[in-house]
């Protein structure tokens, strides 16, 4: 009891976490914006983002006004450096507080998906068809309305197993994925330990589905292209 | 002509400075609104704001989240110092470009009008009537597309003319103060000295619009609440 009370605890720190720092992410790139033009209109020329906030907050600043501008860059660095430093617990924390989903998906993408759910819990409770849409409800919504085609993937989209799957496959990918996501947030929830098979049977999914656009290459090459492989009423 | 060059570029510093200013504030505040809701939920109670950021700055972090929440708030409290050195920035350089301009409107309302207008030569060019409603963009332009009455006011109404002035005489006396200030930007831009009479006529056309509401007042004890004093035509 008291275990997963201190696992609320955690999941509830780790949402915090991942929305700090996108808000760190998001503010250090708006003022790096509003600094590169500032910057510019006195420096020869400033990169964009974070790395050309870095080359002013190192200049010597000569006068008042060039004294705020070197000191916005530090607040940009700064907040840079916090973006990075939460990334950092994140790596951390994801994995104490669910071993398995941070495994599968990465502590990132994984804080990010409990986040999205709102918890661990709601997370478990979840139907892999949800999970596999989280972060794109703007989307979900166009579709529900009748205004567009239902979305295939949300926030996993980030991660390989979708991104770097080509197009006519990532549609299975991403239900493959997001299936395997699922009962990783129910382990994780209700047993707490590290379940081999799960990433065993993900590890062998994903690599027959890879293994189609290796065909596909192999039928290409020999001039055969149009044996139909994306069948995905094979998927689960 | 090196004199007309250097106020170009002053003007230009005194956009970039307002609009940096205004971004600090921005970033500030909504760091702050996710501090709250992150170190409400592990210590007592948090303050919102810059004022709150400064409380949980200031405790001894027990562990890596703890860390993590204590360095944000640090983030927070050096948004809103950054603010406020603008802030004094502008103060400074407002006054020496545009001397009649900021004694009137006082140093962050006239940086706000040029950064508005574009620069000081642009704003010097604008009719009073434009200068009125600037920073009233949409209200403007949900005007001119029929479905809203014509704005009173942009930014001028964060001045005591205008803010201090109850809403009957509001027209009034944003008309008169814009009217004013159109003036005060072109003796600024053309002759770049001070002059007097202008912010002589500005005091006494508002001591006229003042008083109406003193004679209002006046009419009310005596119980003769009636006599139009808001007919606009009488307004210059």
């Amino acid at each position: 009891e008291a275990a997963r009370e201190r696992e609320r605890a955690d999941d509830a720190q780790l949402v915090h976490l991942v929305r700090a720092m996108d808000d760190c992410e998001r503010t250090a790139n708006e003022l790096a914006e509003r600094l590169a033009e500032w910057a510019g209109s006195r420096f020869d020329e400033v990169a964009p983002g974070i790395e050309g906030a870095r080359a002013v907050a190192d200049r010597e600043p000569d006068g008042e006004t060039d004294r705020r501008v070197v000191s916005l860059a530090e607040r940009v660095v700064d907040l840079g450096a916090e973006r990075d430093a939460l990334a950092a617990a994140i790596d951390r924390i994801a994995p104490a507080v669910a071993p398995n989903l941070a495994e599968m998906a990465g502590p990132e993408l994984a804080a990010r998906l409990i986040a999205l759910a709102g918890g661990l819990e709601p997370l478990a409770k979840k139907p892999a068809g949800t999970v596999q849409v989280l972060g794109a409800e703007d989307a979900l919504f166009a579709h529900l309305s009748g205004r567009a085609p239902s979305p295939k993937h949300g926030v996993i989209y980030t991660h390989e197993h979708v991104r770097n799957t080509r197009p006519e496959d990532r549609g299975s990918a991403a239900r493959a994925f997001a299936g395997k996501l699922a009962l990783a947030a129910r382990a994780d929830h209700y047993a707490g330990e590290r379940r081999p098979t799960l990433h065993e049977d993900l590890r062998k999914r994903m690599a027959t589905i890879r293994a189609r656009a290796e065909d596909d290459e192999g039928d290409e090459e020999v001039g055969d292209r149009g044996s139909a492989h994306d069948t995905e009423a094979a998927d689960e």
